[in-house]
């Protein structure tokens, strides 16, 4: 029995007011709220148990120390990595996708070589490739979504070509919700012989995960997204793709010796993390994926589901609204448009003096916006505490929106 | 008056006990503890004011832009800046530094070119310079330290030549407490036309900063050890040299407009600053520099230079002790070795059992260890917190580690 008001009960900023009435956060695509033990381990981390982290030997930056590095068996736990080592942690998604396009992609990918996207990337899995295209003449070959919102794997699949050296394809739309089939894209590329970085940013949020199962090189986690704090993150790096690249970020720890005149390197997953690391924040991810395993990935997913279903069916019953991507099995993540509504902000606005929070933009996906002929949507993304209450309620809020507007 | 109780009293580690006995704090110089209001700021962050930034345009997602962005102005007053958007938000020194070595270096040194170091950097201001040697044939070409520890400035300045392309140069060493006159270094260095990266990953947190006096055109902080969150930090880039300079991280945020076939970066500072930044960790370390101003960090100055006096003195005078370096006006931080001692590990560790925390290695500083002819040192460093009592509690600690390996 999946309890969402006890649930509710451990995030205490869902008690709180916004414009006079209660907080309907449907923002979560964007970030999530935090538990109350993950509050409570920063706090705890910081009041009592601080200190830099590898380099002491003193009492306090032991226990640091050692808090901080079992969040990577946690990691590899919540992913399905057998190997805690193949877990390197970073400030985000958007820090570990940068390291695979540095630090695996730029000392290999030669002019004509093609990485394959799919047209519903964020941002932070397209840039760092056209990065590529702007200083080595890489070209990246991109695959629509179909009419429904859907991504069929078979068109990546069959993207695939002999210049073909990378796919970076994300596990679930941060706009249209749509959850791809990276196992069948995976196995197949591996088949042929090309790497397939996975970006998990929404994925991991709503489903559970193994990558053992899915058998990519590369996946990318952010841990402000899944109930922990800003600026924490990891990425999965398969044992032999480690081996191949080359250090991104330069700094203490990812170096056994450093001379005046040469530099020998740390072992991974250290070679990929310099620097003091944001050992707090790890900390308090390491707490937010036990939280979630606690509960359950699949209680999480399944109360989800049952979200998506209420809410497509309610907006879908709605004849002035667009909503965006309706493909089988979707996360509960909503995009729409109004008619008559000259702006999607226009329609946030609204909903904000109804304390119904949702995001209003492009979201990061500008080829997608581009393919569905819009310049913005309105976006409500649930999480796992959000109710069937609330799907009304951004209902009623909508309606108003619609009144005022339409 | 400066009133070193009270500011203990706001920092809760402070009154902890470690093995038994009082915590005596001073690994400082990897990272410092941090001030209940910090802590409080963080809490209310998560509890009450989370949402994501820059995109949304609800309540709370604008309640937290604007708290994440009034840290720009407080950084700009704290560092003498008075253009705020030269200011870039990074996870750290590590970050900052190499922004600028794949933003500005990477693109324009070519094989031959030369950046000068002092022997005395921190391998955060080496390894990225390491990768332009590596990768592309730049020469590191390094300035040594007195027999004192002190770093002439003039040396520096002699050293510039033709190729010069860079001077990367630490403001205060991590592990002489030696400070660097960078000021007449930039002056010279600017007349010559050759810019200077500071990292003052040690010295903001020891002196007061202006930068517009110091003339540098890069000046890298880390928010950890300025009494803020881990994975916090900035970096001071000068306006021109920022036009001078590539996106290094590429993701949300950094963009105006991305397409399948090109993208519009977003001006500086936003174009450097790549996805869903550290929120929470930004906003601590703007109450952190807020509580150094509100305190003054010329009365900062002031009490350390007494402890520095202090422990040079005490430590001075013990015959079986080794401090290296012992520059005139040099910060609160002593690096020693021991006669009889095998190992300085061997010395924290009894340290530790006294409740005395310092940290014992090579202190991220490869070169110096080797110029001063040591594998490892143990390093107190001192902060704005302690107190002489507390030297006196090293010396004692000390002198029962001499007791039982002398």
């Amino acid at each position: 029995m999946y309890d969402v008001e006890k649930i509710r009960a451990d995030f205490p900023i869902l008690s709180r007011q916004v414009n006079g009435k209660p907080l309907v956060y449907l923002d979560n695509g964007a970030s999530a709220q935090k538990p109350q033990v993950v509050i409570d381990a920063i706090t705890r981390a910081y009041a009592d148990e601080y200190a830099n982290v590898h380099r002491g030997l003193h009492f306090l930056s032991n226990l640091a120390t050692e808090k901080y590095e079992s969040v990577r068996g946690i990691v590899a736990k919540f992913l399905g990595v057998s190997d805690e080592d193949e877990i390197v942690f970073t400030s985000g998604a958007t820090e570990g996708i940068n390291l695979v396009s540095y630090g695996w992609a730029a000392p290999r990918l030669q002019a004509g070589d093609e990485i394959i996207l799919s047209v519903a990337e964020h941002h932070a899995n397209i840039v760092p490739w056209h990065f590529l295209r702007e200083r080595q003449g890489v070209v990246l070959k991109w695959v629509d979504t179909d009419a429904d919102g859907s991504l069929d794997p078979q068109k990546v699949i069959d993207a695939i070509g002999p210049k073909t050296k990378l796919i970076a394809i994300t596990q679930c739309s941060n706009v249209l919700g749509t959850v791809v089939d990276v196992k069948t894209i995976c196995h197949a590329a591996r088949d042929r012989g090309v790497p397939v970085l996975v970006d998990g940013s929404q994925g991991a949020v709503h489903m559970p995960i193994n990558i053992d199962d899915i058998g990519c090189d590369f996946y990318a986690i952010t841990g402000h997204k899944l109930y922990g704090p800003s600026g924490s993150g990891a990425i999965y790096i398969r044992r032999d793709r480690m081996a191949e690249m080359r250090p991104f970020l330069g700094g203490g720890d990812m170096i056994k010796e450093v001379t005046r005149d040469q530099v020998i390197y740390n072992d991974p997953p250290m070679k990929f993390e310099a620097g003091t690391p944001g050992i707090v924040q790890t900390i308090g991810m390491g707490v937010a994926l036990d939280y979630l395993m606690g509960i359950g990935m699949d209680k999480i997913a399944a109360h989800e589901a049952d979200l998506a279903t209420y809410a497509a069916q309610r907006l879908g019953g709605i004849n002035w609204l667009n909503v965006q991507g309706t493909a089988p099995g979707k996360a509960a993540i909503f995009s729409f448009t109004m008619q008559g509504a000259a702006h999607a902000h226009d329609i946030s606005t609204i909903l904000d003096k109804k304390g119904v929070a949702v995001r209003a933009g492009h979201h990061c996906a500008g080829p997608l916006m581009d393919h569905l002929g819009v310049t913005a949507t309105c976006r409500a993304s649930f999480g796992m505490y959000n109710t069937r209450a609330e799907v009304d309620a951004l209902i009623d809020a909508l309606e108003l929106a619609h009144d005022l507007l339409g």
